[in-house]
């Protein structure tokens, strides 16, 4: 089931334009964050859900390559994979590509970890949260 | 003293331009909250001393107009006005003038009041922060 | 058909949040773009279109009443009307409700005029562009 | 001279806040772009004077990593180095560190090129504009 998240589409906004004419780089960094939230509530993991559970994921890492410039207008699909997941730590990967062409626009990555929201400690999923992490540890092999 | 704001003087930044190769309408609206919070430092209200004090002052209304268009290399300033207090409502009035020039860009209000932070309730400042009451009626006169 | 057009649904990003725990206020005025544009293309006025007719449509002012908190997690509409259509002159208001509960949050307004892309002038639209023209006459009246 | 580059001096706004009471991480990004042009307008290299002499220096890469939470109220200051420049590429780090405590924050790094802005053809400083060169190779050096 898990294998199936199709992607997340997104047109990007006039507002992210630049006075070069393309997507200013910085919004990118904003629509991995649309994504990663996506794919988390495909795998029945909302951001309340989450919350409700006294977990954080803040953001430890993230970088960017741009490959090709996204222009308004341009409709873009954005593919995310769990690159790593240890039970404490959290890495996804992601892809941008044209959905008219395929073309491979955008590449990127981010890492994470799990905080308490009481104590502000770091977790370990599989003792705190096992449903959590079965759900981590099962998107990760279906990819 | 407080009669000598000087105003907020602002560079834009790249990353506030559109395709359209000026900076992007709602922009102005952070900028407005930018020169909010450094005309209530010049009267010794700093955000922290404000939340300290338990208050939250929400916006409730915005409104901007557009007179010229700002690009990305202009320098401009920008002028505070308070063209409302009551004690428990808070109207400030905006002007973004060119520093070069002195043309006038924009111009823009925006309406707020004082909520308690513990009960989210409405506040009267004349009662409950009479000496921040004093500072807002001694700038209002003062303009 | 045009009198169908169903609003522009809405979910609040994460980074659209603020301290305060809701979506910052200068948000809204993108969101406000973001459903024109989407009301344009329902009206077969997409960006493109416009573009290669040679119309830039400015925005002269835009105005937002907060009335209620949005926060991460809630879904809205934006519903879009043409308050005033003159073919020199347009104005939008918007409304965002609550989709669950359909609450007033938040209203607001919008103005533009067109402009030629060559020659920065004043359009007249009923003049220049007939057809877009009557678009416009016939999405007012139908309101 | 450019060895005495002070660093980019930033007090974090209030919209740059999100709901976990920290400034977003995308907008780390945003900030290295304002810490880029002012290290570049010390060097006597003004957007205008880049844009002047036909150079786009897009991004090609970026990437950051969150090492402490920064929050409104903090004053923070950018340090930037070019880690390599080639005549054909250029590639900055960047350094976030707290002015009152002077703790290291966020750190970072983006990659660029130059190219031609009537051509889109990537561009040889060295050959093409050898006084931008040469205050490359000298701040380069200076570090």
């Amino acid at each position: 089931m898990t294998t199936t998240y199709p992607g997340y589409l997104r047109k990007p906004h006039y507002y992210e334009t630049d006075q070069m004419g393309i997507i200013h780089h910085s919004n990118y960094i904003r629509w991995f964050e649309e994504a990663r939230v996506d794919v988390l509530e495909h795998l029945g993991l909302s951001y309340h859900a989450i919350e409700n559970a006294g977990i954080i994921i803040p953001v430890l890492a993230v970088d960017c390559q741009y490959k090709n410039m996204i222009r308004y207008g341009d409709q873009v699909k954005i593919l995310v994979s769990i690159t790593q997941y240890t039970g404490t730590r959290l890495d996804f990967s992601y892809e941008i590509r044209d959905i008219a062409t395929d073309q491979l626009m955008t590449t990127g990555a981010s890492k994470h970890c799990f905080l308490s929201k009481d104590s502000g400690r770091l977790l370990s999923l599989k003792k705190t949260h096992p449903a959590f992490h079965q759900i981590f540890v099962d998107f990760s092999e279906s990819l």
